[in-house]
């Protein structure tokens, strides 16, 4: 590929994300596809020579679009906001021209200095002084802070946990199946992961973890960890953060915190209760690749003290030391993998290109749709809504889980809202989840009038 | 941002992109800085208020690329290749543009489909007929691949390893230390990581492995576990992966090949060779980010049956149902993360502008490339070729440990040429390590233009 052809191509698709960002895709949110159908057409073979960009561009958008549930569209409300956006997509693309590995600091003393700089500004923004880093999704942040944890009961034990005591992980019934995959990665069993259970609020019921503490140590089993979550995935409940960090440091329990989704309110003035307790746990994270317009992936993990987490995972060959290694920090040792991105650049461009009122800006905006869209659900007869909304997720439902059920395939056939489901104390749940970059009470409206219409046709 | 600051600004991005391909960075590749320096030029806080394209495009060129060490420039012969390509970074380009999470089918049926089929498209390319998935890194491959073992053994365990007897992992002492890592993150222990010994050209000896299984099995211990090289770190040298392929067979223990660097060469029918005996192995790597001018992260990973890693990650919240769970792959499920990028994107945009052939093309000018370094070594007084580069590193020294230390940061101060060095059977060895997508017969004089010059002063 000439010069001349990259800077071509290179033009071609920033226009082409420019109108997709401006006006989302002009198909369903939701493709009505079958699996297998797309990959049907593809040949079964890599081309030999080389093909055209134009023939490359045609298939992306015959092919790969129809076929691709649009995250980015101002009517997909499933799951969780995914977020990019220009300055985030700028930075990255930027990123990728530099192609540098930021393994360690030698490797790239550009991108590990930026990283725990615009770490700081991040913690600063919402009252955090811990040092920070830059991990790829919660699922891998939520696994290092159990490993962090794990060292810090198992100190410098390097012949596995077979003739340990059996170590106890503890987090609300509501809170991200990522725990639970990281006890079993970690080799300490789904067992020994309790779920302790929520309050009407789906908060977690913390004289129960109590009590199953105190059980698991009357057994000769030696708890070690405890996540609260801020936010959970099904309804954004919120755990009693200081209540259980005072019960952590009682039993001298690591305590992680997983704000994945809310945690960026925490930026807002008015949504600082949110971190209240946070300074007392050992490790929090969130994620601004989900509501902070920093596109996937980008985990953003704070740890009061990394000793514990460097001592778990770092390993020193010979072709990886450098002369700079005892004065500076190498995030190899920090996460999994050894090799990692520049990814500081694309949250460096957000923070900056937005400035830290332009993300609030949005994050109110998306308060507030929240909070009419329930009101709107509570006044439209049939509907009920499930608890009550504090952060950017709806919770609904028409009382029969069937119905329910139905009422989000009518809505989710419609091609012009794309939402998913939960199940809370036994009640099927349609989940509302708002925050897109490109989300307006324009598109709020429309949101209704779909709603509406498959009530009507319902 | 508006759109139209976006555009203009990606174009400025990609422009300087294409210059950086062309011309590479017109100061040292590896710059000469302090730890903090950099970070002491940055605010103390993000912006309250949006700031420029300008400004920041300003501190792009006068703070972050002063203080990077270039990958992607054709004086770097550090590490490994880490290469980027025009064709790579408009693929991601446009996946960030779509900006999906492909962790399900259902989350996007798009990157899901071409992700199997263009992993299908790699392994007939080398010879391999397995299902394949996108991992970030190989670190990330080889804890999978030892997970995927690990509940191959302690089949549906969900109780830990307390009781279990200590399950034993096998490698070269030459072999990649992700693979202590995974053990120990697995919670298995370091203690129970053996290094076999190596041969003369580095390829693991087989008759010591059998030893040591023999008498793991002996202690009462479980063999579990080989990981197989095809190109160490330090020499790119070549375990017999059709003898340990034998021998894992009859102990029945999973076998993991690792070709994270070598693997792109085989492309080649003259490099074949490199992949004698995989078929017989239960999993296999290799890296597209390191030789194959993909972008930094995508490492191809092929397992012969997926049914033991999909066991041992795979969690189904309700969150997380949808309705083609069962008919479907969910990528999620043969992973560390829940979360994914739409990396097949790069790939597929790699393997069509290029076309097989283009890639064979540099892969044989790389090889050519170091034949050649190689053979200019060895005519150099003082200079001694260590090995017989058989893939795309060069390894020498001048005798004495302290003089080679020396003479490579002479090489390296002088900004014109980086390497990285090993220790290998108790010598200090420069690597030269072949494989820049820009290199060319031209970059190569400089850069033994540059060694005499060092040579000439030392």
């Amino acid at each position: 590929m000439d010069k001349q052809s990259f800077r071509q191509m290179g033009y071609e698709i920033i226009d082409w994300i420019a109108d997709y960002m401006e006006s989302g895709y002009d198909g369903p949110v939701n493709p009505p596809v079958k699996p297998g159908a797309m990959r049907a057409q593809l040949p079964k073979s890599a081309p030999e020579q080389p093909e055209s960009p134009a023939q490359i561009m045609a298939d992306f958008k015959s092919m790969i679009l129809p076929n691709t549930l649009h995250w980015n569209d101002p009517r997909f409300y499933g799951y969780f906001p995914c977020n990019h956006s220009g300055p985030a997509i700028l930075g990255d693309l930027l990123g990728n021209g530099l192609g540098v590995n930021a393994m360690s600091w030698a490797t790239c003393p550009s991108a590990t200095e930026l990283e725990i700089q615009v770490m700081q500004w991040l913690g600063k923004a919402i009252g955090l002084e811990w040092p920070g880093v830059i991990q790829d999704t919660a699922s891998t942040g939520v696994f290092c802070a159990l490993l962090a944890a794990r060292e810090s009961v198992a100190n410098g034990n390097r012949d596995g946990f077979y003739d340990s005591a059996p170590l106890v992980a503890y987090t609300s019934d509501q809170a991200h199946s990522s725990l639970l995959k990281a006890m079993r990665m970690a080799g300490l069993g789904d067992r020994y992961m309790r779920l302790v259970p929520t309050l009407e609020d789906q908060s977690m019921d913390t004289d129960v973890l109590v009590r199953m503490i105190d059980e698991d140590i009357e057994a000769g089993h030696r708890p070690f960890f405890i996540c609260g979550t801020i936010g959970t995935t099904s309804t954004t409940a919120v755990d009693p953060i200081l209540e259980i960090s005072e019960i952590a440091d009682e039993y001298d329990i690591w305590f992680h915190v997983d704000a994945a989704l809310a945690g960026t309110a925490a930026l807002l003035p008015e949504m600082e209760w949110l971190m209240e307790g946070v300074e007392q746990a050992d490790s929090f994270l969130f994620n601004p690749h989900k509501w902070m317009f920093t596109s996937f992936d980008c985990c953003a993990f704070f740890i009061k003290d990394p000793a514990a987490l460097k001592h778990a995972l770092s390993i020193q060959p010979e072709y990886l030391k450098t002369a700079a290694d005892g004065a500076v920090e190498n995030f190899r040792d920090w996460s999994i993998q050894l090799g990692r991105r520049f990814r500081a650049l694309k949250l460096w461009f957000v923070l900056r290109l937005y400035g830290l009122e332009g993300i609030r800006e949005k994050i109110r905006l998306h308060l507030a749709m929240t909070q009419d869209f329930a009101r709107w659900v509570e006044d439209q007869p049939g509907l009920h809504l499930f608890g009550t909304p504090r952060i950017q997720t709806v919770c609904f439902h028409l009382g029969e889980n069937e119905s329910t059920k139905a009422l989000m395939e009518r809505i989710n056939a419609t091609g012009e809202a794309f939402m998913t489901h939960t199940v809370v104390q036994g009640q099927y749940l349609i989940r509302v989840s708002f925050g897109q970059a490109h989300g307006s009470w324009e598109t709020l409206d429309r949101l209704k009038a779909t709603i509406q219409g498959c009530l009507d046709a319902g």
